[in-house]
This record gives structure tokens, C-alpha cells and sequence, in this order.
């Protein structure tokens, strides 16, 4: 717990021109051609918005910093050497079909703010550093939020160099290094004063409610799962339909189970089967086996665990009416997390000092700012995401939300690491 | 209508463990390590067992030519050469998850059958040949049966040269090409006098009765449709379940109705969803796009037409109320066929006469004999398929079974070709 620390007044603004400037730019690197990005972890898109991004951050004079699971730390001094950092940030890896602003955002204002507090010739008693953290979305390899997670020394070093992608099966730890990214600073790392992330909502509430920006009181819990089913290859013609083991159909059968659970649970619980593959996955053999993912949400540890339990609960009996095992591997599993008091009051009471209307809200998404958590103190800031699109090409926020967000994010940094002068 | 011939009484009978031997050596081409096959149309698995079937017929000093679609005939020359000749064969493409027995021996029985009489030093009035036709499975390329379909002009060769691959996209023609079999010879082919195929059953009827042999009465009517759903991708965590248009939920419910719809419908209708591609395919993002196939089946056409309105219906309903759009293609469609009464005789008092077990049935699968029903009579030959497993690399037929069948298939050939020494 920070000491409450009193919102910054001042008459200093980023410039929102350059900061969107960054984000169009970077938005080029791994362009899906349609307004989106594909930057996968780790991949050559991932290299180029990384070399990128570090090259502006050595441009700015910042000192950069790789550590040994790629997360990438640039800071500015502080007047006091002995003092941690107040650190901000957030991610440049996107899913298959993001947008320019998912993580990119929190990353290029931090930037966007130091820029504008070196040529204000602005000095804080504490360091201020910007960090993007290696597969935040986890889309090539999992559990989300890998880099943060091993910064906070929730995943051992050895553990998350041993994961293999989802997509081509390689190796992390191999994929770091042949894209030279592993770095040579220890994993967990420095431990921040404060951390702060701003961040495009990704759901529908703020533009619904005509409401500016966000103060992040806390993340949703997240469940993970790989299901695999194996049944029976067989001929589809010939195959009465009761002699059937279809992987197929069960996979199928799992998908609309969840998305009733949701339902029948309701609002904050979500529920995902994002990824299906058969196999042979042919027009005419019944499927001999199926993998799919299952997304359990929920702001509840408790709720949540009894949406993992109703599902197993569910194979279970699948497996035994179609005579077919269902094995499971948990990907991911984070608890919900609540945010600093203080942190939140402070996002809250700088947004509303400049202007802008601001309500509290959890988070449906998982964020780097949640792993941060656990070792200082956080809060998120987050901006309207027009029609709640996310991870998607069309994924947009408006110029002067982006802007605002950097100037809350701004007052915020300066407000926790002390301005001297 | 072929006029009723005379199963030949005769001591004549075919090597088994010839036969069984060339299934086995067949087999290895594209082996998958468990017993099973793939060798899927014009990859070089393919090419590999074309080589080999061809060298055999070769061997066996017949006439080999190959057509303009790939489809091999090898000929034994008959005394009077103005007949057309008596054909059989099936195919040597498989699934990817095939086993040994699958189109192959309908191929080498064919072989072995020809082998025997030359062996013999026994002529026939007609010629006598053996095909194996280009891409029966379907799995590579739609419609099954495509060289058949070609061979009879069913499929302009045009047309077909011009199909892609459902695997990497390859076009049939350059294919062709590349494996070595564009050959000269034209489509439409020669017309046969007459066409028999010894096949395995693919189901549990003849085991289930104990009964040795089928006489095949005729083939059930297929439906093949690509469905593609396109909804909205969305990040998992942060969209409201009412607020989704999730691609991969909408396939799941097709998948479950298609089920539903079979059962409710009764046997004999089969109804099998054996694809599924989601797009993203990411554990966090909604779907946004989803491609399956439905394979529909039924002896009845009318019956057939109903099960297709039923799903158009469904998918009609679907759309609306999940805010996606839902495209269809036939990829084929092929009426129910009814073999050749005479021919369905012959096969029947083949295998009685050699003492064996038979029934008449109708196919669940399709196959080369019923293109061929098309231009000439028609029929084929059952063998009992263990377990009624097919597609599946633990597909199996004893023996005795296969050489029943060979020896059946002697027994028509000849009967049809008539003996002259």
C-alpha cells in the first residue's frame, strides 16, 4: 500500500498528435492489411515492433534493459539513486487478428509521457520507467501475461523457457533467443514503487455510459482449459449413427454447453471455446479426436470455480453417453485480482481533475498490470473501445479519448514519482 | 441391361495369399506406423502406390493406360476384339487416416483374379480389365468419386482439372501433372460391356449376421455441403454473452442439430459433421469466421431432399438469432443409385454356387461401381468389415473373407466375359 498521494495540478499535456503518430506506425508492423495486426509472440512481426519500439526508446535517451524472458524496461533516472522506480506499461505482442491500440497503447504513452516530461525539463525524485512485457496474450503460448508473470517471479525462468507454441510447437526459450530477445537482466525483476497501466477497455460499458475513462478497481479471474476428446474414426456412410464415437459431435456438444452455462450463470460470468481442431478432419470420417479451448471467466473466485466444476461435470457425463474420454490440461488459471485503494483513487481523482468524467470498473481481460500487482501496487486506466470490438482489425478508440488517457496516465506517473523541478 | 449370364461352374479359384501379400505390400506405401494409410489423391504417397499397382499390372504383361484424370485401366485382350470389355476395379487413394483394404482390394483382387486366368492359360471372348480411378476418397479434392464421375462424363475434364485442394490449395490439373499421371488416353472413357467391384462392407451388417458376402443392391444418395459462418471475433473476456456473434458457437449448434436431426429422422439416414476450421482459432477471441462440412446420406431421395431442407431451415433460424451469416456450397450431391438387376443376380449366384453365405444390401458408402451404373450394368461385392470400423487404420477383413470375394469375383468376370478355352 502506497501513501495516498494527491493528484498532480498542472498545465502540462502530451502531445496526442505524436503519441497517435506511434501507434499508426507501429500498427504497420505485422499489418493484417484490413486495419489490423498480427504480431504473435515471439514471431518476426513480434521482432520488428520490438526493434521499433526499442529503437524510440533509445532515441528518447532512455536506459533500455532486456531481461532473460524479454521484457523490455526502458527508464529514466530519477534525481534519487536510491529510490525504485514508479514504472508504467504494458504489451506489443497482439492475437492473429488485433488492433493497433490492444497493449500498444499503455506502451507508446508511457513513452509519449516521458518524451513530454524531458522536453518540459521535468525531473522526478524517482525513476520513471516504460516496459512491454513478453506474450501478454498468450495466444502463441500459454498461460497469458507469461512476461509479467515471470518478471513478478509468479513462473519460474527454466518453467516458461520450456513452453512450446500452440501454433508450430516451438520452444520459447529458442524462440527468444533466435529472435534476440534474451536478454541478459535477471528474472523476477526490480521491484516497482507503483505501477500503472493504461489500456483500451476491450468491452462496451464506457461508450455506452458516454463516459471518458476508466479507473481499473480490479481484474476478473480466468480459467483456462484444453480439452481433448478421442472416440473412433469411422466411415461417415456407414456408421449407424448409435455405433458412432464421435469426437466431432462432443467437441460440439461441450461449445453449446458452455456458451448455456454463461448464460444460465449470467453477467459478470463469460465463457469462450475460441479453438477447435478435429482430427483428420474430413467430410466423410466420423472425427477420431478433438482439442478445444475453454475461456472461463468470472470477477468471483468462487463463482468461478463452480463454472469449472458444472463443466467437468458436464464431460464427465459426455464421455460416458458417447463412449469417449475427455482428458483436460488447465493452460492458465488466475485468481481475480482487486487493485491498490490508493492506486484507484488516485487514476480516479486525476481523470476527474482534468476534466474528464471517469467511472470504477473491473476488468474483463486479463493485464500485465495484474501480475505487477502482486508485488506493488497498481491500477489500470482504461479508454472506450467503439462497440466494445477487441481483438479484431476494427478495433478503435477515438484521438481524444487515446489523448486523455495519456494525460491521466501522466498526471498519475508524475503525482507518484515526485516532481523535483 | 446386360442379359442374365450363368455363374460359371468351375474349380478355378484365385490365390489368397498372393493377394493378401500385394494388400500388404500396398499397404506399406503411406504407411501410418499403426496399421492404416495415407495416401491421399495426388500427393506423392499416391504417386508411390501408383507406381507400384502399375508395375504389377505391368508384370502381368497387360495393356496399362492412363487417361486424361489419372485413372489407370490395365487390359487383358480378349478373343473377339470387336466387344467392349468386362471391368472391374475400385481405387487406391484412401483417407488419411485409411486402412489397407479400402479401394485396394477391389484393385489387387481385380489383379489377382487376371493372374489366375493367364496362369490358367483360360481366354475369354471379351477383354477383361482392371482400373483404379483418380480420387474416389474425396478427401483432397470434391466430389468423391471424381475420376469415376470423369471417366463416365459426368464431370467435364475441364472442370475437374480445375477443383482445388481442401488441404493446401493445390489445383487438381497441376497435380495431375506433377505426380506423373495427365495421361493421354480421353474422358469420357471406353464404355464397358459391364463393371463389378469387389469392396469391403464399411459397416456391421454382414458381421453382425454372420453372413460371408454381399450383393450390393445399390448405393445411398450423398449430400455434401461447406457451410462458412461469419460472425464477429471479440475478445473472450470483456464481451457480454448477449452481445456476441460467435462463428464457433454457431457451428457447434449445426454440428449438435445434424446429430439431432439423424436420430430423430431414423435409420437409414447417417448425418455427420467430420470438419471444423474456426478462424482465429485463438483459446481468447471469438470466433469470427467458422468453416464445417455436412455429409448427409440416404437411400431414399426424397427423403434425402428433406434432411437438406431441414438444415437450410436450422442454419435460416441460426443466422437471425446469432447476428452471423451462414453461406452454403455443395461440395457433391449424387442421387441413390439401383445396381443392375441381372448383375445383382449374377453376384448372388456366384457366391452361392461357391458355397458361400450372401446377402443383398445397399451401400452406405459411395463408390466407382455406381458412375459406372451410369453407362453400363452394374454391381458390386461385399466383404464383411470386422467391428464395422472404416476410415480407420484398425479397419480389418479376415482372409477367408477376401478371398471369398476374390474367388466371386472370378466367377462373374468370367461369367460375363465368357470362356472360350
Amino acid at each position: 500500500m502506497i501513501a495516498s498521494p494527491e493528484p498532480l495540478t498542472s498545465d502540462l499535456r502530451v502531445d496526442g498528435v505524436r503519441l497517435l503518430d506511434r501507434l499508426r506506425v507501429l500498427g504497420e508492423v505485422g499489418s493484417t492489411g484490413d486495419g489490423g495486426c498480427a504480431r504473435l509472440a515471439l514471431t518476426d512481426a513480434d521482432r520488428a515492433g520490438r526493434d521499433l519500439v526499442l529503437a524510440w526508446m533509445e532515441d528518447l535517451g532512455l536506459e533500455v534493459g532486456v531481461d532473460e524472458i524479454g521484457n523490455v524496461v526502458a527508464t529514466a533516472p530519477g534525481t534519487d539513486p536510491d529510490l525504485a522506480p514508479v514504472m508504467c506499461g504494458s504489451h506489443i505482442d497482439t492475437v492473429r487478428t488485433g488492433g493497433i491500440y490492444d497493449g500498444n497503447l499503455g506502451v507508446l504513452a508511457g513513452l509519449e509521457v516521458l518524451e513530454t516530461l524531458a522536453t518540459a525539463g521535468i525531473r522526478t525524485r524517482r525513476p520513471l520507467a516504460v516496459a512491454f512485457f513478453t506474450d501478454e496474450e498468450g495466444s502463441r503460448f500459454a498461460p497469458d501475461m507469461l512476461g509479467s508473470l515471470t518478471y513478478v517471479g509468479g513462473l519460474a525462468l527454466e518453467e516458461a523457457q520450456d513452453i512450446c507454441a500452440v501454433d508450430d510447437g516451438a520452444r520459447l526459450g529458442d524462440e527468444l533467443e533466435r529472435i534476440g530477445y534474451a536478454g541478459p537482466l535477471p528474472c523476477p525483476g526490480v521491484v516497482p514503487h507503483a505501477f500503472v497501466e493504461l489500456h483500451v477497455e476491450q468491452g462496451p460499458v464506457l461508450e455506452a455510459e458516454g463516459i471518458h475513462l476508466g479507473a481499473v478497481t480490479g481484474v476478473q479471474g480466468i480459467s483456462w482449459q484444453e480439452l481433448t476428446i478421442t472416440g473412433q474414426s469411422n466411415h461417415a456412410g456407414t456408421t449407424p449413427m448409435a455405433h458412432r464415437h464421435d469426437a466431432g459431435y462432443a467437441a460440439a456438444r461441450i461449445a453449446t454447453f458452455v456458451r448455456d452455462l454463461a448464460t444460465e450463470l449470467g453477467p459478470p460470468q463469460v465463457a469462450t471455446v475460441g479453438r477447435i481442431e478435429l482430427h483428420p478432419n474430413l467430410v466423410n470420417v466420423v472425427a477420431a479426436r478433438a482439442t478445444l479451448t475453454v475461456d472461463l471467466r468470472h470477477t468471483d473466485e468462487v463463482a468461478l470455480g463452480e463454472a469449472e466444476r458444472r463443466l467437468a461435470a458436464f464431460c464427465e457425463q459426455l464421455a460416458a453417453d458417447e463412449g469417449v474420454t475427455i482428458t483436460s490440461v488447465l493452460l492458465a488459471r488466475f485468481e481475480p485480482v482487486a487493485f491498490d485503494p490508493a492506486m484507484i483513487a488516485l487514476v480516479e481523482a486525476s481523470a476527474t481533475e482534468l476534466g474528464h468524467s471517469v467511472r470504477r470498473m473491473s476488468s474483463g481481460a486479463g493485464h500485465d498490470a495484474q501480475m505487477l500487482a502482486r508485488v506493488c501496487p497498481a491500477s489500470m486506466i482504461f479508454t472506450p473501445s467503439v462497440g466494445g470490438i477487441s481483438h479484431n482489425p476494427a478495433e478503435y478508440t477515438a484521438p481524444a479519448h487515446l489523448e486523455a488517457g495519456a494525460n491521466v496516465l501522466l498526471a498519475v506517473l508524475v503525482a507518484l514519482a515526485e516532481v523535483v523541478s
